[in-house]
């Protein structure tokens, strides 16, 4: 298809698909003759990923760079492809090693991995941002005066494990490893919104269940 | 005890404690003589609570009294009360309900609950920010292309259910109706972000025990 063609069919104008273009966020075209470039299916798939990255997932265009350089790499083992890219993405401020709450979080994050059998994610823990994040998040309880035991902590964690199966079983529902890699950035950046929303309609279910609109 | 040992009791400065009277955010104490109020362990608690709000969800001092507001009204009904303190915090972008996306998000979300029968959320349509979240949500992946079939969403609406009823089961634990409602909205406030990462580091260890690390 021609570049006017790319722009109706995935609704972003030919000014902006130039501009990722220029930016090396989308792979040139085969060039027809001098003025012209003809596009495929790859190209809008792209695209459509490129546009949730930027305009849903504000992610800044050196950010998308980065991690669609991570998603083209056929050369990383396929964990670490993904997981490459997937932490490319912008991450939570990291944690003040110095800082105690930190520390006490630290151990507790620790003893969870422990006592839920996440052996994979605890060779992971000093590189991996979801890891940071979960301390940054419990020191952040902490300062304030709460402390969950693990014990709080386990059952949520594995209905998130089985949220985890579900993300992982609908990727593999796609056929190549790049669409894969793609569903799961795509995952990153949109399903959590609405992961959000499902939760907070679920209470709101809930509670009316319980304790009824009186 | 006295503004000295409430500062330290909180780790909040004297200097913020007073601001925080000042502003309504917290009752004033009991006046023993024309310089010195005593306070006590509520005061503490709600102090926690108003940190929660400013310092870890960034929830700007005007909203903070608002959903306060809603926490100490004791003549609304329980379900009511609860609603209209988290409903107080800040949400997401209201939906454009001219746009063509939003309208066909809409009719997807109305037909996800009741294929789910949440009954009680189908009526809280009008009003629920959490509603709108979802239709917003769902518009944006629409807008770039991706449309799920409630299919999808329902097997992760189920999940989030069943993530709702341990928010509530742990509500419950609690004895006093306030810091039941306390206890609802720092959930709001600090839960996410740590269901997010319990989330993102389920996805590490399920990637790894299905791909290994080669």
């Amino acid at each position: 298809m021609r570049l006017a063609e790319l722009s109706e069919r995935s609704g972003v104008s030919t000014a902006t698909i130039k501009y990722y273009l220029r930016e090396g966020l989308l792979p040139p075209g085969r060039q027809v003759n001098a003025t012209t470039a003809e596009y495929d299916e790859e190209h809008l798939r792209r695209l459509r990923l490129v546009r949730a990255m930027i305009q849903v997932g504000r992610v800044p265009v050196a950010k998308v760079r980065e991690v669609l350089g991570h998603v083209d790499d056929d050369s990383l083992p396929r964990t670490i492809r993904l997981g490459a890219a997937l932490w490319a993405l912008p991450q939570v401020p990291e944690p003040d090693e110095e800082d105690e709450y930190v520390q006490a979080a630290h151990r507790e994050v620790d003893a969870l991995l422990d006592q839920l059998g996440w052996t994979n994610a605890k060779q992971l823990t000093t590189v991996s941002p979801a890891y940071r994040s979960l301390v940054v998040a419990v020191a952040a309880f902490r300062r304030i005066g709460y402390t969950f035991g693990t014990e709080l902590l386990v059952p949520y964690a594995e209905l998130m494990y089985r949220t985890a199966t579900l993300d992982l079983d609908n990727m593999e529902a796609y056929p190549s490893q790049a669409e894969r890699v793609e569903f799961a950035i795509l995952g990153a950046v949109l399903n959590e919104p609405v992961l959000q929303a499902l939760h907070r309609l679920a209470q709101e279910e809930e509670t009316a269940r319980r304790y009824g609109f009186e």
